[in-house]
C-alpha cells in the first residue's frame, strides 16, 4: 500500500466551505422574514448541535429524522448528522400519515427535527411511533407544547452545545442518510445512503459534466430537502463554499422570481411544475424582474414540456438543464449538457436532444437491455429497460433487499429507455406502464404527451388493458379542460401524424380526472383496476 | 449495505470519453508531421494495446516503462496499462543513466516502450536492466534495431492486438501507476499509484477548484506525461471527452503558440520556463498569434514570477492559475482560483494572492505545524510544515516505506509554507533549504527571490551555514549576468528596504553559477557542502 486509505467521509467535503468561505451567505426566506447567516456561522452551529444531540444521547448509526421546509436549520441537520456519524432520516412532508407511521418505525427513528408550522402534521401520528424519544421543534414562535409529549426547542438545545466538537473518525461504509421512495405499490422502501456513497456522489456532482458548481455560484435548492438529499445541492455548495438561498414554504412563481433577482441567484433546482411556476409569472409580468443573475435552471423529477424548455433558453438567456435520477440514485444520474458540437446544430435539432434525459454522470455506467437481458441498439429508438451501476447507486433497499430490482449488480431503475448514438438517455416509460403489444413495446408516456399537446386536452393517461390476440394494447383516458369540448376524432387525427399505426390507441375513453399519488404523479394502478374489464373495439 | 461497492477504478472514467465523445480529436505533433485521431480510434487501439501486451505475458500488477514524448501513443499507454490492470510506469527522460538504471531495477519493470528516437538514450542501460523482457519501439522510421537486443514494433504489435479486449474486474487498491521522485538525497523513490487514489484525482480534479475541464475544452498538457501522471489531464480529458493536443518533443515558445493557434486551445498547462518561453515569443513577435481561444494557463512545478502572472493575465485575458502539488500528491494539492469578492480587490492585491500557491483540492486537507507538531496561524506570515492528507496522497514509497515522511498519518511535504486567513498556501521553503536562526526561521527562497530582482543578478541561492550563537545564518550565494556588475552593497541595499533586519545574509558571495540537479531544479546540497566551512563575518 503506497496511496493514503483515508476514508471517503462527509467531514473533510463539510467543513470546507467554513474554513474557505466563511463570510460568504446562507439566506433563508422566512414566512414573516429573511435569515442570513454566513458559513462560519454553519461551520459553528453544526457543531452545537452535533454536540447537542451526542449528549441527548444520538450514537454513531442512530436515525435521526428531519421534517422540514428548505432552510438554515435543515441545512445544519444535513452538516451535522452526518459529520458526527449519525443518519439523517428526511421524512416527505406531503406522505399520508399512515406511509409517515410506517416509514419512522420502520426506520426506527429516536428523534424527530421539525419546523413547528408542520407539527400539526406530526401530531397526526401521536402514541403510534414509539421508537422516537425526543422531538425537536424548529420554532420561531417559541410554541412548544404537542400531543406527542414533551418537546425540545432546537435553539435552546443548541444553546447547550459547544462549538469545539469534533467530528469523530467514520468508516466509510457507514450509513449517512436514510430517503424512503414512495412507490404506488407495497410500503415505501428506504435507501441509505453511505458516506462513501455521498462522498463520491458530492464531487462529481461539482464537475461541469453535472452540476458544474463553483464558489462563484448563488445556489437556490427549490427542490424540496426532503427529497433524495436535495440532489445533492447542500453537500456540494458547503464543499464550494457556495452561497446558498432556501426558499422555505413558499415556492410559487412570484416568491422564486424575487428571489433569484434580489440575492442573484446564478443556479437553481427544481421540478417542471415549480418552472411552469416561474414561466407564467414572467409571461403576465413581463418587465417586472431582473433575472439577468441566472445562469443554469436544472429540472428533475419528471420531463419538462420542450415548449418550456425553449421558452427559458430563449427569453432568459439560460442553460435550461433536464436532468434525471432517483432516490435509488443518490440522485444524480444522467444530465443534459449539449455537446460543443451542437452548437452548429439547428434550434430544433438542439430541443431534441435538450428534451432527452441527457449523459451519464462521471464514475457511473448505464445500459438499456430487453426482456431477455441482452443490450438494445443506441439508436435513440429501440427501447430497453434502464440498467444503472456505480458507487452511489442502492445495492438494496434498507431491511428490504428486493433482489429484482438489483440484477446481477445493477439497478434496474423500473424506467424504460432509449439512448440516442451521442450517448443522451430518455425515459420511454415506468416499465409497469408499458404497453406489450405482440412482442413490441408501446410508451405509455410518448402517447399521452401527444395526447396533451391537442388543444382542449387538460390530461392523459394511456393504459394497457388485455387483448386476446396482442396480450396488450393500449387505452387512452383522456381529460378535457374545463368548457372545452375534444373528440375522439381531433386525437386520432392528431396522433395518426406523428406515429405508426400499431401504437394508436384501441380506444379514447374521456374521464373527469386523473388519479394522482401521494407526490402527485398519475397513479396508473387505480386506472388499470378501474379498466381491467374494459372491452376493447375489435379493429380489424 | 444499500449502497453499491463499485471498485473505484480506471476503466469506467477512461471510457466515458470513446463513448460520448467518438468523434473528438486527439492531435499530436510530431517532428515531422502532425497525427490526428479521435476518442473512438483511441479507445479501439488501448483495447489492442491491452491485448497485445496480455498476449506478451503482462500480467495484472506488472510494472510496464514509459520513455518517451507526449503524444498520442503515450496517451494509449496511459488509457490501456491502468484499464487491464497493470502498472504504467512513467520514466522521467531526463534522468542519469545511473538514475534511470537504479529505477527501472527497483521497479523491475518487465517492458519499456521507447520513442524511437529516444533509444539512444535508453541504450546506455545495455546489458544492466535483466528485469526487462522486451523493448516496444513506438517507431515513425521503422528503424528497430539496438544493442539492447531484440525489440518489438509497436504499430505491428498492436495490430496482433483485438479490439475486443474486455477491461478486467479490479481491486480499488490494486497498483496502477507509478513514478520516481528525482530527490536531491540518496536514490530516487517510487510513488505507486492505486486505481482508487488516481479515480478520485480524476474526478476531484474536473472539478471547478481544481482545472474546470469540460467536453468544450482543447487541452494541451505541455507538462511531460513523464511527470507525476502528466498532473491528471490525460485521465480527466478522457472522462469528459476533451479534445487534447499533444506538443510532442518540441515545447519551444513559437511551437506553443503555434499550436494554441491553431488548434483552438482553451487549456495548457506546463512550467514556469515553458510560459518563460511563451512570454517571450509574444512580446517578441506581438500581433503574430491569435491565442483568443486560450482561456487558461496552469502553472506549477515552481512559482512562477509575479510579472509573468500580471503580463498573462493583462495580456492575454486569461486565468493564470498557479498549483502546486508534487509526485507524492498525484499530484494536484492546490490550486489558485480568486474568490468572487477579491474580483473588488486591487490589482496588486489579487497580484499578491496569485503569487501564493493556493487554496486545497476538494477531498484533501493541509495543516502548517512547527518542529513540535503544533499548528501555526494562518495569519499568512506564520512559516510551518506543510503536512497533507487525503486519498490520492502518498502513504509510503514503493518497497521503501520512510516513516518519517508520513506522521500520524500525514504526509510531511518536505516544504515550509504559511496559510494565509482566506485559505492561501504558500510555499516558503524546502524545510532542508530553511535557515534556523535562533530559533526562528528564515526562507531561502523569499531572499532568493529578492535578490534576482536585483539589476545585474542572474541567479541566487540562500543556504544556511553554521553559527557559533544562532546555530544557523544565512549566506547568499550570486551570480552576475554576464558583462554586468553587481555589488554587495546594492543587493543589501534592496534586502533592507523588503526584510527585517534579522533576516539579512551575514554574508554575499559571488560564485560562476548555482549547480543544478538533473531536473534542473536548484542543488543545494552542493553549495552546501562547498561552503561548510565558511567563516562568517562577525556582525556583533
Amino acid at each position: 500500500m503506497t496511496m493514503m486509505k483515508t476514508q471517503l467521509t462527509m467531514p473533510v467535503l463539510m467543513d470546507r466551505g467554513s474554513i474557505l468561505a466563511p463570510e460568504v451567505e446562507i439566506v433563508s426566506k422566512m414566512r414573516d422574514r429573511t435569515h442570513r447567516y454566513t458559513y462560519a456561522d454553519l461551520g459553528r452551529r453544526a457543531r452545537r448541535l452535533a454536540d447537542a444531540l451526542t449528549k441527548l444521547g444520538v450514537k454513531q448509526g442512530d436515525r435521526v429524522a428531519t421534517f422540514a421546509w428548505n432552510g438554515y436549520r435543515h441545512l445544519e441537520l444535513y452538516y451535522a448528522l452526518p459529520c458526527m456519524g449519525a443518519v439523517l432520516h428526511t421524512l416527505n412532508l406531503r406522505l399520508s400519515a399512515a406511509d409517515l407511521e410506517y416509514i419512522i418505525n420502520h426506520a426506527e427513528d429516536t428523534v424527530i427535527c421539525v419546523d413547528d408550522e408542520l407539527l400539526p402534521l406530526l401530531e397526526r401520528l401521536a402514541g403510534k411511533i414509539p421508537t422516537v424519544k425526543h422531538i425537536i421543534v424548529m420554532s420561531n414562535s417559541g410554541n412548544k407544547s404537542s400531543v406527542l409529549g414533551p418537546t425540545l426547542d432546537y435553539e435552546e438545545l443548541l444553546e447547550g452545545g459547544s462549538e469545539d466538537f469534533s467530528w469523530p473518525e467514520i468508516d466509510e461504509n457507514a450509513a449517512m442518510g436514510l430517503c424512503y421512495t414512495s412507490g404506488t405499490t407495497g410500503h415505501p422502501k428506504g435507501v441509505m445512503y453511505t458516506q462513501r456513497s455521498n462522498h463520491l456522489h458530492t464531487i462529481s456532482g461539482a464537475s461541469i459534466d453535472c452540476l458544474g458548481l463553483s464558489r462563484s455560484d448563488v445556489v437556490m435548492a427549490v427542490v424540496p430537502m426532503f427529497h433524495a438529499n436535495a440532489w445533492g445541492l447542500p453537500y456540494i455548495c458547503c464543499m464550494m463554499g457556495a452561497k446558498q438561498v432556501f426558499p422555505g414554504a413558499t415556492m410559487d412563481g412570484a416568491t422564486i422570481c424575487q428571489l433569484i433577482q434580489d440575492e442573484k441567484v446564478t443556479f437553481t433546482a427544481g421540478v417542471p411544475t415549480i418552472w411552469l411556476g416561474v414561466m407564467n409569472e414572467l409571461q403576465n409580468n413581463p418587465g417586472k424582474y431582473d433575472l439577468s443573475s441566472l445562469k443554469t435552471m436544472l429540472c428533475g423529477g419528471s420531463a419538462p414540456p420542450r415548449a418550456m424548455i425553449d421558452w427559458f433558453e430563449t427569453n432568459l438567456g439560460i442553460e435550461f438543464v433536464h436532468a434525471w435520477g432517483m432516490t435509488e440514485t443518490s440522485p444524480l444520474g444522467c444530465l443534459n449538457h449539449l455537446k460543443p458540437k451542437m452548437n452548429d446544430w439547428s434550434h430544433e435539432q438542439r430541443l431534441d436532444v435538450k428534451q432527452r434525459a441527457g449523459i451519464v454522470a462521471p464514475g457511473l455506467e448505464i445500459r438499456i437491455v430487453d426482456d431477455a437481458g441482452n443490450e438494445v441498439p443506441h439508436d435513440g429508438v429501440a427501447m430497453g429497460r434502464l440498467l444503472i451501476r456505480g458507487p452511489w447507486i442502492a445495492s438494496s433497499y434498507y431491511k428490504d433487499p428486493a433482489p429484482d430490482k438489483f440484477p446481477d449488480g445493477w439497478l434496474d431503475t423500473g424506467d424504460v429507455a432509449t439512448i440516442d448514438a451521442e450517448g443522451y438517455m430518455a425515459i420511454a416509460d415506468r416499465s409497469k406502464d408499458l404497453v406489450k403489444s405482440g412482442g413490441e413495446w408501446i410508451s405509455s408516456v410518448d402517447l399521452e404527451n401527444a395526447i396533451m399537446a391537442v388543444p382542449g386536452v387538460a390530461e392523459a393517461a394511456v393504459i394497457a388493458v388485455n387483448h386476446p390476440k396482442w396480450q396488450e394494447r393500449p387505452l387512452a383516458c383522456v381529460v378535457a379542460k374545463p368548457g372545452a369540448t375534444v373528440t375522439k376524432e381531433e386525437i386520432y387525427d392528431y396522433l395518426g401524424k406523428n406515429f405508426a399505426k400499431w401504437w394508436m390507441p384501441d380506444d379514447i375513453v374521456f374521464i373527469e380526472s386523473v388519479p394522482k399519488t401521494s407526490v402527485g404523479k398519475f397513479d396508473k394502478k387505480v386506472l388499470r383496476n378501474q379498466f381491467s374489464d374494459f372491452t376493447l373495439p375489435t379493429a380489424e
